[in-house]
């Protein structure tokens, strides 16, 4: 993969823009490999996102950024700058099952996620030996026999000696605490294992089985103070019959999660994704 | 297609009923086109439905159903005994949006819905012409200008007058009163313009923009008192992306709204449902 | 809908053709509802596609267009300058199925397509009806009793009286000679009941069938010369089972088939399509 | 899981079949825990499955053997009796990717597939470590060097020592030889990376790449002497468009290739398949 630059932007749309944008690019030499735009018809936002390759550039990125910060102020612009050289951080966080991370750890060993994974925080000890395989530092919390918040204390102590850039929740169990939702706010992802905003909350395959749905999904989303209510990141479905117990239903949903929580991942390792209000703008 | 006889029967489950029915069917001759069965492990309940070739027959209905009756009173089944050539009288009602109601009577129309449809019940007129042109009546009701309870005994009288045997509500945006839910209990078959239970009553395609889901979708059930909470016969989903405005949610919804109620009603009328609980079990 | 400009552009990708045409356009003060950019990497070609509001142009459509020719000169550009205000005429191919006609005339009737249907060709008359209570004309040309070279001329004489800016094949069985694929090429959008390359020719749910898949297709494509082999526009699948007969493919491929030539139709019609060699650009 | 007795039938139509083996059942007391029938229009053969609880039965399984070997001789049936207790032989074979092989033994791992993986059979020693961690033995076979033929003897040996109920070549990018696909008939299954009989043979991403399809699929099939064209198990599909490179495809095509080959191994596993000539009747 060749090294690239991103940049992600948001401002309120007005004539202009782009041309301003990509004649800065153009003039810094820059060679775009993707440029996306979309306008926001209701709130009046606008949003791109360009990558250059970064050899292109004839100025480099510190310079880029510091020239970049004038232009952006006369368009009253949010923006993030990226280098696909400086690999995210990446903590998993997982309880007893382990379908997502073993998921997720295979596309990173196999090379499909941009992103070092410093470590896996989890309140069993049943996954260690299938994270250790992988090189990766295990962090059991126990969460029995003591107060959550010490247990959550814990998690946010163990969290911060590693320093991620991006927390992702592999289906873990234990419900965040607001400091936490607050301090990675806008890059701790979770796999809720239903289609939302169904079936919110615990158990969400035996509701499903309840209601009688013919179809079962699962949403990737960020995670916010409030319960299985961010910024939705992916969704998907599988179909499901009469035939299917509730034991079928967590098994066919189960690679429902995996390619869910695997594609917002991606995205998010890959700068594609602008949050506006709970909602998502994601350039593929 | 070939004549067929349609039994399907729903009782509790226990060693011995599919030798017992299977064995009734063949003593008689029956050829069975068709056999499907299903036992739920959670209620103990079992269900079939088997299709036979009415020639293959050695007595004739009224027979086979007076000799089956005493069949089921031992193993205390619930059942239901349909000839394919009885065809079932459908009766459509709509509002304004006419892509549901047109596609449906253009599957009619080619022949690939097996039933009479013998009117239209509207609460508009637009859509008159285009019932008319495939030779139905169109009944328009006024819900203008007056009480809803006197527009409501308008409708069930014009419905009594047509007696039919399933009524589907193809974008009909009015709540149906109790005594109709009631009266066509089981056999009034609704489309409901969101994956359900998601975004329940009005404005759904509003409400899943704002939630900023991935996914819209379309539920096709049985009309119970509990606004949208009736037992499921199908639902699907279609991608949506930050590209998409709540007017192309609504366009895009509209295929799926189609071939969801189209699967619902399709079943429905080949006799392949059984309702239990709040649940659907569909022999396909 | 508001009235847009549409730009489509392909050239030798370079560094600062984007700044280039979004400057040009802003200078004119375009506002720019869409923008969307490719880049080929196998190929080095470049594409663009800009929808700009016409009421914010301080330019009229000829002055654009003169001094756009100056810029795309110096970049070697091909390119397309539409108005959403000049409808593009239509004509509709059809055979016996209904299906597909009547689902394009649907979406036309209910305000769906932006077009004028201005007439529909068939060798049969069994849909003189339907199209005729759309006020569309409808000319039968026979296919039977005679040449086939009489009849297609015959059909091109037909076409020649309406100037159709798109044919659309909507389930027309007869092979177009190379005449006609040459005088509508990049305009003609054919309807394939399989999912291309697979099954090419004649009776493509029979070899599905034969072959035991698990799922049908169908594939809208632009016509060429060589049957089926034109640039792919849009594709969809459905799933099937053992239990479908070759009867059951045809009607379950039905609601694809319209599906899938509907999105390719309204892509060709919204001027979001690039072809390159044998493959297709899409902007949406 | 409750124990089970599974018998797969497939026989010559006839009125009477059904009764005569669930009376046979049920006069041993079997409790019917799944049954599925089907009957072919085209060739007037008959299919069915009962899935039977084991501790239900009075007699052993020996004993319903013999006695139900008498019955199937009077309908001239081809039978296969199996004990969810007995637990396959699975060998799986792979090259140098690991997606379909990391993917099976995580779903062997966390007990979603009922078997025994005896072994994996390779050409490259990439995946040795992977596969020692599950306890599961490594034959590396080397290709290289040598003739093709000495090294598919010793696959063919190595396999021998094994012997396995069931063979998965999990993209194991060898040719099969002929002795091998005859020996393991009917219980050796591959992975095909695309939606055949799209793309026969090698690099079928690059195919479908030059191609310009809008969807890449994946095939699970038996595998037969001629290449590609065997009984398919399960098929699906994925979204791309000209974003996509061909690497896109081959990454967003692993997920498919992993699930399909999955559901098409789990159902061999749980004795759901039978073979008709070149078709599977699948009971699911």
């Amino acid at each position: 993969m060749d090294r690239t630059i991103r940049l992600l932007i948001s401002c309120p749309d007005k004539v202009g823009i782009v041309a301003a944008v990509s004649d800065f690019i153009a003039q810094r030499g820059g060679w775009m490999t993707e440029a996306n735009y979309h306008a926001d018809r209701d709130t009046g936002q606008f949003f791109m996102r360009s990558e250059i390759l970064a050899q292109s550039l004839s100025v480099d990125s510190e310079q880029f950024r510091a020239d970049f910060a004038v232009l952006a102020d006369g368009f009253d612009m949010q923006w993030q700058f990226s280098d696909s050289d400086v690999r995210k951080k990446v903590v998993l966080m997982a309880s007893h099952a382990s379908h997502c991370l073993a998921d997720i750890l295979h596309r990173w060993h196999s090379g499909e996620l941009e992103c070092d994974i410093v470590g896996v925080v989890a309140n069993h000890e049943n996954l260690r030996s299938m994270v250790e395989w992988h090189k990766i530092p295990y962090h059991f919390i126990n969460f029995k026999d003591r107060e959550k918040a010490e247990a959550n204390a814990e998690v946010e102590a163990t969290l911060a000696t590693m320093a991620p850039d991006v927390v992702v929740l592999a289906r873990y169990m234990q419900i965040i605490p607001a400091s936490l939702c607050q301090q990675y706010h806008g890059r701790m992802i979770n796999i809720h294992h239903s289609f939302l905003p169904s079936f919110v909350g615990a158990n969400p395959y035996q509701k499903a089985f309840d209601r009688g749905v013919k179809l079962v999904g699962a949403t990737c989303h960020y995670v916010t103070e409030q319960l299985d209510e961010g910024p939705i990141l992916d969704q998907d479905v599988i179909r499901v019959s009469h035939r299917d117990s509730k034991e079928d239903m967590v098994r066919l949903g189960k690679d429902v999660e995996q390619q869910v929580l695997a594609r917002g991942l991606r995205a998010h390792l890959q700068d594609r994704i602008v949050v506006q209000g709970n909602k998502t703008v994601i350039f593929d």
